[in-house]
């Protein structure tokens, strides 16, 4: 079985990012195979600037190998080093209908807001299709957002297969990411970049305090006792703390005497020792861009391995030649 | 100067392909350099048959080098032995707005006719984008029905060079192929396919006398005067003959006493004449596939140098790496 994840390039990951997606994704890396990509050419859709893209497509690799991907493990590599993806995005575009685009959120978003959309952002779909068939990918973790693009995968491929009476692309299934873990942001809300209300994973620990001291919580004073299940802070502590460690605190919340700043400095310091290990070792692979760079290097041979026996099926049953 | 020159594997060339465009390309062979390409990934956009797209690319290459042109003076490749070409389809679309994709005709006139259409036919202006910019063409010879698309080519390479701060890019010109030789079908008509009016270059010699007996002309009888300048059958012969052939031809038509029967074997023995050598070549090569592949394989190893210089200027200037 083949597992395929793709991450964007678009900026430091925070809490929501890391037990919404980024833990999940890379607890799946001891599958039988795991691929995992850096989105380079999707992040082209928004990112217009050639140094903020370079620095954010090595930035995501180097957060994934300190979170724990594992390179013995999984195969990591940047989506631009594949030019087969690309390949394979013309050959699908071919048999992809208008409708089926036309449907697409992100595109229909943009433009029911009356914005001027690229062909970058209409297309990303197929894209998207051609980084999952490239690899014969069995299963695509996605969030509950992107489930439709796996419909959308299979459709084409459906379409390719039928089309040329083949079974050249194999067809995937989606795995939906577990969304029952809360991670409230800084103002109560869900954690999202778009709200503004992010504590990054790997914040410097003053900033990281200053955040996590500013979160909301309702007005009562140290006395008075306290509700852990509908506080943000202890939402945020259980992520972090063993169970022994959230009834305790639990057990102070409740019985009073204990004011929301020590709950704070509890979920400040869980969150440090909780990643200590990982900005430990980002730091190391910070003063070693080399390694990171032979990583996805050795990863884009495995996966342009793979991509190119898939390509050549498609080439072949469409009737292109193979390439030399 | 680079001139450039892509030709759809759509099926054998007709009179009218070969005057009103084929010679014309062929003719700019003695440029500085000139690539030559077969267009078989736009071909996908409506071929779906396998062995239909093998058998016309492989002919169109053969018709090219029946008809004269010179692997030793100029490139010939197929399209989709350079995977380069894809890597910029996509690049190009991240900055191609939609407004200009909706507003080229083969899109709108199948969308106008209610017809369902498929992404590639949608996006098939940013692929001729890449063809054009990938080898810094120079010079694009193009019919009258394609000048938009030059168009579009320098509009996307424009808004690249901006929104990078970059030259990267070549604009390139159009060049309007010469449209004044008239070249009517059996009807009279301007030669078409779609007019089911065609006589093929490489027609079996029978056939092809047949289609010539069968050309409209008006009921003049035998014994009348007639207008060579108004007959579709001398402006056929126009295209064959020497000036000193046509001068007595027209003397003929004038004088009266010759039927049209006779004009029209002589159109098909200038016509056989014409493409004698032609035809000799073809049947050479059609005995020689390998020799073919080879001039398309070596056509392709100068296009790809080409192609991936322009390409890695294009991937630095967007922020991605070199590929290895």
């Amino acid at each position: 079985m083949r597992v395929l994840s793709g991450i964007q390039p678009t900026g430091r990951p925070h809490w929501g990012n890391y037990f919404g997606a980024i833990a999940q994704y890379i607890a799946l890396q001891n599958n039988e195979q795991s691929f995992y990509f850096v989105a380079d050419l999707h992040a082209l859709t928004t990112i217009r600037d050639a140094q903020v893209l370079r620095d954010n497509s090595h930035s995501a690799a180097v957060d994934l190998l300190a979170l724990g991907l594992d390179p013995q493990q999984a195969t990591l590599f940047l989506q631009s080093d594949i030019p087969e993806v690309s390949e394979l995005t013309w050959l699908l575009m071919t048999v992809t209908q208008m409708s089926l685009l036309e449907k697409c959120h992100a595109y229909k978003d943009k433009k029911a807001k009356g914005l001027a959309a690229d062909a970058g952002l209409f297309n990303y779909p197929v894209l998207m299709a051609a980084d999952i068939l490239l690899y014969d990918s069995d299963v695509v973790p996605v969030g509950a957002d992107q489930v439709q693009h796996i419909e959308v995968t299979r459709d084409i491929a459906q379409r390719f297969n039928v089309i040329y009476g083949t079974e050249a692309l194999t067809l995937p299934n989606g795995q939906t990411l577990d969304a029952t873990a809360k991670v409230p942001g800084t103002d109560g809300e869900k954690m999202s970049k778009s709200y503004g209300n992010t504590i990054e994973v790997f914040e410097a620990p003053k900033k990281m305090r200053k955040k996590v001291m500013s979160i909301k919580t309702d007005s009562k004073t140290v006395e008075e006792p306290k509700d852990p299940e509908t506080c943000p802070v202890f939402a945020l502590y259980k992520l972090f703390a063993e169970e022994a460690q959230q009834a305790e605190l639990a057990g102070r919340y409740r019985a009073g005497g204990m004011g929301y700043g020590d709950a704070k400095q509890a979920v400040y310091e869980a969150a440090l020792a909780y990643f200590a290990e990982a900005r430990e070792r980002r730091a190391e692979l910070e003063k070693t861009p080399d390694t990171v760079r032979d990583i996805l290097r050795d990863g884009a041979i495995v996966a342009r391995a793979k991509g190119q026996e898939v390509l050549e099926r498609v080439r072949s049953a469409c009737g292109l030649s193979a390439h030399q």
